[in-house]
């Protein structure tokens, strides 16, 4: 099977027509569940409890969601409409806070539906969120093309959290360049942060990688600076949930800590993300919410026994005090440049990104 | 009741006549089971197996399982008494690589047996066991005293892995200061990393901070650097499982990630750590031997589930490859200083520590 098939088999997530259709990435990698989602409030709670997760998808989920309650909406007169998708919006917009691509995609379905009829913004709408998937799909692409070129033969690659088809659409975009050299058969290693606490690193990155016959390490979030001044790690490539203009990157709770060691041992720093990940709007990552999780996701882990049944168990004391911030901030000044599907982004960020994105 | 009253109930080693007991940490904090091991290989068992844990623990189990083999060994001539001790320390010695006080140990209790009658050397083996025990009782209240020094009010302090009354003896040695703050009704805040992959943190440290009453919160490895650059640090205190000449600092996988993180943000990093766990033969931390252990566990986890039965998971997918290295090293440029039984040794470590242990 070539890479193209096998990736077919690994997607965040369909739209047909009112319906949406997602693998729970909760289950995985232990259960390969495709769910549906038949409503715009079913789409929300998807997205807050991250059935799909990764900035990409959840850009995509949140439009298919609009499309899904304009179909809801189509009786309504023109003004009970727009307030349904008022309402629709707020409500999606507040399912997750730190990734931009949730209010990129709402702002675009929301701007093709300011005129014509009720039918005609449905469709409209609907349109739009297609559309997002498939920019989403052209981005992924190209960010491999653009990404690949920086891979040297035999690069050994670290990368965190998951950032891959299942993060966003199609490639993902950290794992692009990684899934690219495996199509132009460039041998490379990646070695896989676990990334606590929900571990998408163990659970999904490395199952799309093994997926893809792509060979890696699973290792603990601990071990990264090991490997690293131990010399066994030539590049390091995230995703981003968003952007500043200045080049200041929200991801998953983590990366600040691999930027910083990546610099400290001299080792390249690329953060890999379409323009729909940057915030033009945002000067700086001080302004960029941070999303504070459920202590549970530290105190308790989920996973399969002994029977294969899948079990929830929790692995602390009871009543464990616990702090557990999702997503942390990475100065610009630790990252080499940016992977877009405009090309690499390179130093002064605020002029590359304005550049780029005008 | 008192901190005192309180730290009696979590010990980490007796020893009785033959018997060795102890809390099997394995099973912290969902049962607090006493096991006793009757005999030496039981004792290596437990080391290897980690139901014993934390470098002054096994340092100590070590001689009192020299203790065992010379009192198994009672009914036989010098020649063959020698000949079995020898082959127990080399057990012994094999049993764990990384941590120096081990091998501290099997070398004080054989020292005192290269004189005199087998009832001699059992009785020199067995009083040394118990003296390395109550030395180690000693330097961990010295380090409770000198490092309390270092804490201001309303520190806030982090820690990694667990270095307190259950991986040393009765204090431990980065939680001493600590406690010695808690006893002094000095308010203080503790941050503990989880620790992955095995967990002491969020298990052991969480535990016995919860049991004496101090505050703390449990973070994942990966958000230190967020409490960092939100300046929610002031000051990390670590363990160590071997001290180089130099300073280089061998301790639980994360280490280094923690001490290159804590200079970048300016917080002073101190390693808790009395004589036993400096090796003055070795050089410089590329002579230090590193452990690597099984990626089961990182692919597993135990803990329980609702009926509060102690179960283990798979957390990963099947044949989920991975890599792990039980320990890092943090070389001493990053390193503030050593807190010990000889009071707070600072830079040039070479010769600081040269001085304190000559």
């Amino acid at each position: 099977m070539s890479v193209d098939e096998k990736l077919k088999k690994i997607f965040a997530i369909k739209r047909e027509n009112k319906k949406i259709k997602l693998i729970d990435q909760r289950l995985l990698p232990h259960k390969v569940k495709i769910i549906t989602l038949h409503n715009y409030n079913e789409t929300i709670e998807a997205i807050r409890d991250m059935a799909v997760r990764g900035a990409g998808s959840i850009g995509v989920a949140a439009g298919y969601g609009l499309a899904q309650a304009a179909l809801e909406a189509k009786h309504l007169n023109l003004e009970k409409f727009n307030k349904f998708i008022k309402a629709a919006s707020d409500k999606l917009l507040s399912s997750r806070p730190t990734a931009i691509n949730l209010r990129h995609s709402i702002d675009r379905c929301l701007k093709v539906a300011e005129n014509g009829t009720v039918t005609e913004r449905i469709q409209n709408i609907c349109n739009e969120s297609d559309k997002i998937a498939f920019d989403d799909i052209k981005a992924s692409r190209l960010i491999g093309v653009y990404g690949e070129q920086l891979l040297k033969e035999n690069s050994n690659i670290l990368t965190h959290c998951n950032a891959g088809a299942l993060a966003y659409i199609d490639q993902g975009t950290a794992l692009s360049p990684i899934i690219e050299a495996k199509r132009r058969h460039k041998p490379i290693f990646v070695y896989v942060d676990e990334t606590r606490p929900r571990n998408q690193g163990a659970k999904i990155t490395a199952w799309e990688l093994s997926k893809l016959e792509i060979p890696y390490a699973l290792i603990v979030d601990n071990a990264a600076g090991y490997f690293m001044i131990n010399k066994k790690i030539d590049v390091v490539i995230v995703g981003a949930d968003r952007i500043a203009v200045n080049g200041d990157t929200a991801n998953k709770i983590g990366t600040y800590e691999k930027a910083v060691l990546a610099k400290e041992n001299n080792i390249p720093f690329y953060v890999a993300a379409p323009s729909m990940s940057f915030d033009l709007k945002c000067e700086s990552g001080e302004r960029i919410e941070i999303e504070h999780r459920s202590s549970e996701e530290i105190t308790h882990i989920s996973g399969v026994n002994d029977s294969n049944e899948y079990t929830k168990l929790r692995i602390t004391a009871k009543n464990t005090k616990a702090y557990n911030p999702s997503f942390d901030i990475t100065p610009a000044k630790y990252i080499s440049g940016f992977i877009t599907e405009k090309g690499l982004l390179k130093k002064p960020f605020k002029k590359s990104i304005k550049n780029a994105f005008k």
